[in-house]
Order: C-alpha cells, then sequence, then structure tokens
C-alpha cells in the first residue's frame, strides 16, 4: 500500500507572506507550486522549487486564474481555449525552475476555482486535460492531479494522460462523494489524529466516512494536506506517523499511481 | 554574406492590439514574441507561435519588465535576481507554445527598458545573460540578442552563452555608436530606401553613417524590422528586396552566427 | 420628448487603444468613462474626462471587473461586499478627473459582465446600486444606468438613488424583453438607418420590434451607441438625425428622467 | 509643543497581510492608507477607514507606484503627467471610502520609492505636489507630508498646497540631513527606548543626532512609526509616551502645522 501526500506551495506574492511555504515539505512527496496568476512569483518559483529538490519533493504546478486578488477562488467563466493556454503558460513558466534545479516537472494539479469548476464541467475539466497534454514535451510525463470521483478523473482518461484521483483528509464529504461546501458544519477537520484516521482509512479501505455517517468509496492516489490550515504542521506529522504506522508508503506521484 | 531579420510581434493584450501581428511574418526570419509581462497574454502567445510556425519563422522570447500599462518602456530598478527570475519566467512560458507548434525556441531579446537597460549596466547586462543561460536545457540553444557594440554582447561571451549583435535600420545612430534618443531630430528614418540602404550598409560595410556624417563600426548578425511604425510593410518589403539584391541571404539567427 | 444619448468610452489602456474615443462625443449626451480596472488607466481618464468637457457630454463611471486581460466581460464571482467596494472605488478614481475639470460625476452605467449579471441576479444588482448610494456625496446626485426591465431598475428603486432605463438600438430583443446573446443571428444591428429607427421607436412609442416581430414594452431613458462597432460614427450621426427629425431632444441624463 | 504621529497601514492584499493593520491606530493621529496600486484593494480600503473612523485618526492617501509585486519600492521611471494622474487617480478612490465613513480625507503621503524619489528629484516633486493641488476639491485641505528640508517641501510651497515635513525616529541620518540608505550599519534604530528619545529630540530640538554624531536641523510637524518593522507596537507604545512626558501634544495634522 503506498500514497502520495501533496501540499500547495509558493503562495506568496512579492513581499507578502501567507505561511511558512517550507514548513511542510519534510513531510510530503509531492508539491504544488503556484504559477504567478493567483500567487506566487518569479522570485518565489526560483526560490520554492530549490527548496523542493534540497528536500526531494516532486514538483508540480498548480495553475489558477489570473486573479491576484482574488486568489483564484472566484469562479472566472473563461473559454475552454483560454483555459488550455493560461494552462501551458503556468506549467511552462514553472518547468523551467524545476529544470533549473535539475528537477522534472511531475504533475498539474488545478488551483482553487479552477480546480472546482473543473471537477463539475466536463468543457472546463477537458481544457484543463487538453492544456496539461499540450504542454508535455516528448519523453516527459505530467500526472494531472484531479479530485476522485469528478469529471478531471474521466477528462484525463479520455484525453489520455496520467490521472491521480486527490483526497481530502481534513474535509468532510457529503454521502455523494462531494466535498462538503467551506462555511458548513463539519466542512473542516481540524483535529490531527481524526485527519489521520481519514487518511489511513481512504488508502487501506478505499472509502471516506460522509458527513451523516456513511461510507462514501473513495479511491485516492495522492492525498492534500492543506498547508495554511491553522495547525497545518502537527497535521502533518500526524498524518504521516498514521500513514508508516498502518505500513503505507508514503511516495512520489508516478510510483503512487503505478506508472514508475 | 548573410544576415536574420527580426521583428518585435505578439504585442496585443486582450482586447487591444497595436498593430496586424502577423503582417511582417512573411519578411523577417526571427520573431520576437511579448510573453505577457509587458504585452502579449496566453491566447496572444498561442496564436502567434502558430502563426510563426506556419511561416518558417524562428521563435524567440521578448522578456519585459512586468509593467502592462507602461508597456515595458519605464525603467523599473529590479535587482539582478529578480531579472533573472523574470527572464527564466518568461522564457519557459513562452517555450511551451513554441514547442507545441513543433517548434524549438531559437532566442531571447529583452524588450523596451530592459533592452536599453542591459545594454549599458553590466549588472543588469549579466543578469539578462544568467536568466538565458539557467533557462537553456540540455541540448537547446537559445541566442541572446543584444544592441552591437553593448554591455550585453560583453555579459554572453562572459557567462558563454551564443550572442548576435543587433543593429537598427530605422533608427540614427550617434558618433559614438549609440542608438540617438527617440524624438531627436533624425533618430527615426521612415524613408524605404533609406532605411533598406543603411541594412545593406551594415551588412556589406560592417559600419553604418551616424547622424552627423561619420562611419560608425557596426557589425551585426541581426537587423530589426519594428512592427509598430508607419509603413512597417513598405519598410520590411523595401529592406528584403535591398538585401537580396545586394546578395545577401536571410537567414536563421543560429545560421547567422555561424552556429549552424 | 426627450432622451439620453450615452456611449462607452476611455477604453484605451496604456499603449493599446480600442477605437478613437473621442469620436463620437460630439454626438451623445452621456459618456461612460472606463475606471481602470477592465480599461482605462490615469492618464486616459484625465484625457478623456477633459474631452467630455470640451464636448458638454456629461461624464459617468463605467465601473467593470477587475480584469484587463478580459475586458471585464468574463464573468467573476464576487461578493456582494467586494462588488460594493470596487464600485467605490472605481467612481471615487473618475470623480477626481471630472471634477478637475470643472463638470460633476453625472452617472454610474456598470460595464460588460456586471452590467449582465446585475441585470438578472437580485443580489449583484442590489450591491451595484448600493455602491452608487455609499459614493453619493451630499448634494451629488449619480443616476444608475441599468438594461431597462432588468432587476438593477427595481435594485436602484428600493435603495431609493435615481435610476435611468437603458434601450439598445442596434441589439436585437428577445420577445420577453432581453437583450439577444451576441453571436445569435440578429443580436447586432449594424445598418444605421435600422439602427435609428429602432431608436426612434424606442422613445416615441415605449417599445421596441423583438427578433421574432413582436412588440415588446421598452420604455428608456437613456439610448447607448457602441463606439467600437464598425461604422460607429455612422450609426451615430444617422441615429442623431432621426431623433431630431421626430422631434425627440437629446438631452442629459438628469433631465432625461426628470430631475432638473 | 506638538506633533502628529503618522503610520503606514492598509497593505493587505486579497487574502495576503503583512502585518495587524489596526493595531497601531490607537497610538496615532494620522493613517497613510495604501490606494490600490502597491497594496490595497478596494475591501481593505474599506475595512480600515472605518478602524481609522472608530479610533479617530486622521485618514491620508498613500500613493505609489503601480507595481504590487515590488510593493512600490522599486523605482519607476514614470512622466511628470503620468505622476500626477496617478496621484489624483489614487487620492480619488480613497477618499470615497473615507467620506463615507463620515471623515475627510486629511492628508497625502507618497509611497515608498515614490516617495524617495519626489525628495531628491524636482520634477517628481513638483508632479506629486501638483498631483495633489489638483485633487484638492473646493473648501477642502489635503496636506502634503514630505520628508523634512527635501525638495517636496519646496515643491508644496511653489505650488501654494498645505505641507507637513516629517522625520523617522526609527532611522538613522547622515549629517547632511538624509535618511541613510536601508541596509547600512544604523539605518534602522530598534531600541524602543533609543527611537523614543530621537522623537522628542526632533520636536522639542527641532534636531537630530546623525550617525556620525553631529546634531542635524530637523524641523517635524510629523513623525513615522512604522507598523512592519519587528517591535512596532513597543515602539508606538513607548514613542507616544514619552512624547506626553515631554509636554508634547499628539494632534492631527492640520493642527500639527497650524492651519487648524
Amino acid at each position: 500500500m503506498r500514497v502520495d501526500l501533496n501540499t500547495d506551495t509558493g503562495e506568496a506574492f512579492g513581499r507578502w507572506k501567507i505561511c511558512d511555504d517550507e514548513a511542510l515539505l519534510p513531510y510530503v512527496s509531492s508539491a504544488n507550486v503556484a504559477c504567478g496568476t493567483h500567487a506566487g512569483d518569479p522570485l518565489v518559483m526560483e526560490s520554492i522549487t530549490a527548496a523542493c529538490a534540497r528536500h526531494g519533493v516532486g514538483i508540480g504546478a498548480h495553475p489558477g486564474f489570473p486573479d491576484l486578488q482574488g486568489f483564484g477562488r472566484r469562479e472566472m467563466r473563461m473559454s475552454p481555449a483560454e483555459i488550455e493556454a493560461f494552462m501551458m503558460y503556468q506549467i511552462g513558466a514553472l518547468r523551467v525552475f524545476a529544470e533549473y534545479h535539475g528537477q522534472p516537472l511531475t504533475h498539474v494539479k488545478p488551483h482553487g476555482s479552477l480546480y472546482n469548476m473543473a471537477s463539475v464541467d466536463e468543457s472546463i475539466a477537458m481544457a484543463v486535460a487538453r492544456g496539461v497534454a499540450r504542454s508535455m514535451r516528448k519523453g516527459e510525463t505530467l500526472v494531472l492531479v484531479g479530485l476522485a470521483n469528478s469529471l478531471m478523473i474521466d477528462a484525463a482518461k479520455r484525453i489520455g494522460i496520467p490521472v491521480a484521483s486527490e483526497g481530502f483528509c481534513d474535509r468532510g464529504y457529503t454521502s455523494d462523494g462531494n466535498l462538503a461546501k467551506r462555511g458548513t458544519p463539519g466542512a473542516l477537520i481540524s483535529e490531527p489524529s481524526e485527519v489521520a484516521k481519514r487518511a489511513v482509512q481512504m488508502v487501506t479501505q478505499g472509502k471516506v466516512t460522509s458527513m451523516d455517517g456513511t461510507h462514501v468509496p473513495l479511491k485516492v492516489d495522492t492525498i492534500c494536506i492543506h498547508s495554511d490550515t491553522p495547525g497545518a504542521l502537527d497535521i502533518a506529522v500526524c498524518v504521516c506517523s498514521a500513514l508508516k504506522e498502518a505500513g503505507i508508503e508514503i511516495t512520489g506521484i508516478r510510483k503512487a499511481i503505478g506508472i514508475e
């Protein structure tokens, strides 16, 4: 049994920081790096890719909507052609930093509202998958990370690119397998041991306990550890320990989906 | 005898256009494509790189300062580390589009104030050259295009990257070999036959007639045809004809500097 | 009988222009000036407000979404509090230029997707109206311009601010009184005499002929003349002549809604 | 004896914060609020002006260069006309929030590199002063805050607008009365009691001890308390106490310069 652990990072901008971007790197196997449109800038990208290389963490692009002030969390209605082109732009921009530090780009995970919209809107999901496919160079493998059971997973399969199903161990799920909306009671789980228990449950049982107590099938290849929740570091430590105790190997994203 | 002809292009942004970006492509051998910080956006980059591929024109990055409203023409005091990182970002972002259209990136030419500042400021020239060097992948060759006789040429040689010396056939030169400031009389030359004569003079004689009538040594590998001057198309046609009549081959930038 | 004629203007940005922003000013009574978030910048705002003052055209704010690359035409999901604050920001920013040129700000017309969303979404319509109300100084009157029959008109009435109903003489209407979507056949009317006839019909009969030939009630206080359609100037000339021939006075927006 | 105490505030942007913007408000008499170009956004401006109103702190505009990523600290070569227009834009944008909360705008203090450049460059100083003058409405008084002894003070006097001379009690001065460059030893003073002593010295003796021990004449109307230095709150508390103990009244900026 194995799973990839991923975290969003590189979310500073100019003088502004949200959290210590490097704090979680010792605990995860993959990092999703902001690419300068919803967060991040060239200096931030340069320094966080260097840190990922030092920690042996897989570097992935975390492309988002072009909306710094809204942090990519506001829905924007972009055409599929725009989304494809913005994906390519951000993937290319980040790749140069990863490669400068001797690392391949390993994966792409859409950010914020782009992730959410691509999970439920087929034309956006297809645009996201095409954006990844068009960015891949000969000999390169980029894994698309999408919400488990969502349209993003289907789109990647149709386009024919490798895909990883993502679970959120610190978020509540509804009984139909969707993430509960932020703001509803139970949508965020902050007790580290509870979060860790859910991570183990996802990997070992392929399911998660929903907010109303039912068991929802949830096969995950990678689990997200949010870096900006209070107590993020405690959660990361706790999840890592619990996974290892359960005999689960924390591994890179390619190995997690069985292509390496 | 041979020379590369280059033009700045892809300088639209969203709904805004400056000129017909594709009009000059039949006449030049290299295109410098804006990368989304002083002009250009992912959709513009996607469509102009497609056009370059169709026309067999070499695609180069045209990185500029992050200043859309000032079109990269306002001096900005960025640190060398920032300039390096911004160069890498823009080169990476453009490369993904070029490669999607089956083309390698061939060169990098800084834009506007970044070009001007790098011509006369050693630390900026070195940052520009390092930015190019750090962006180069194994097996890839990116030629830095810099003002003939400027510090950018020296910096490229010190860093050890290939470099092309650029001449401006539609601009007046001072007797010490610098470009006359825009706005001074004689700084802009608009008569197509006069512009063409100067292009031929640069290539065949390795010099240019300065504004006060002296001959200034000017060895050029590439000549810039501005796309946004009135009568740009007439000038391009006229320069092409004159070069061919003089037995000069218009060729790609690598061949122009003798590395291909 | 009287009506206000309005046009969107000040839609340049830095070096980029869409059309000659001043061309229509001799023909309209009100100008909607972009405020630097979807288009426009401080220099553009300064020069277009000066031109409006010279032409005796009422100056209004044309606030839009913070999305230069999308020209404010992409839907963005902003909270009502954000929309209010963005309205205030843009109104305040433009007012300083109008007042410097000795003119009061006369009106506010949301731009692009903000206009469209506020027409059909009550919470956005209320946020827009509150944004205008909160920006009004003692003794100042700002008229909100909204789509005739839309939720924006209702919101202005509930909030208690003056409102003008707008008609589009160059756009097709559906039989239920909505604007036909751009791109559908008949959505854009370009024949100047046809456009002019519709303008007269709206003012004299309080209705418009829809795309399927029925008559839709449409009471308008102001009519929009688009500045960026091909033949915009011809249309403006033609509409002005037709209105005058029909004995209709072209007047400022306050007089058009009877508060002056 | 009296003096105004001012602090820079409202320097968050979207999800990003630098420090607790409201923490110093109980200790200062004037706040310089970022206006959305180097920092701040409409929501931040709305909430910080509300806080200033609650605390009875005078609200001033803190206009900067249009450079979010550089936080307005990178020099940008803008023309005087651009600087004037950008000043007006930002002053107008902030004023609407201040007035909504029942407060007049009291002053304008340029931010970062704009402040530094205007201190030593006459054409920029004049552009800044004209920008303030052009933004003033009938009956309104906006005080320009400039570095004591700098060209900004001269420019304000020539233009004929009220001006306040600013001192920095936490910064080292050279013997010719300029601020020592950040990064040189002694450029930043962090011991609260030392900072407080210098504040009292400036007000009571009209001079400051320079880094090489000489006494430099420094007549100040307002003293800046930086909000983003470590220990800012301790410094503010200490400066306030020391001023009061020395019998110095902390007062609004108009009273400090004797026009109220």
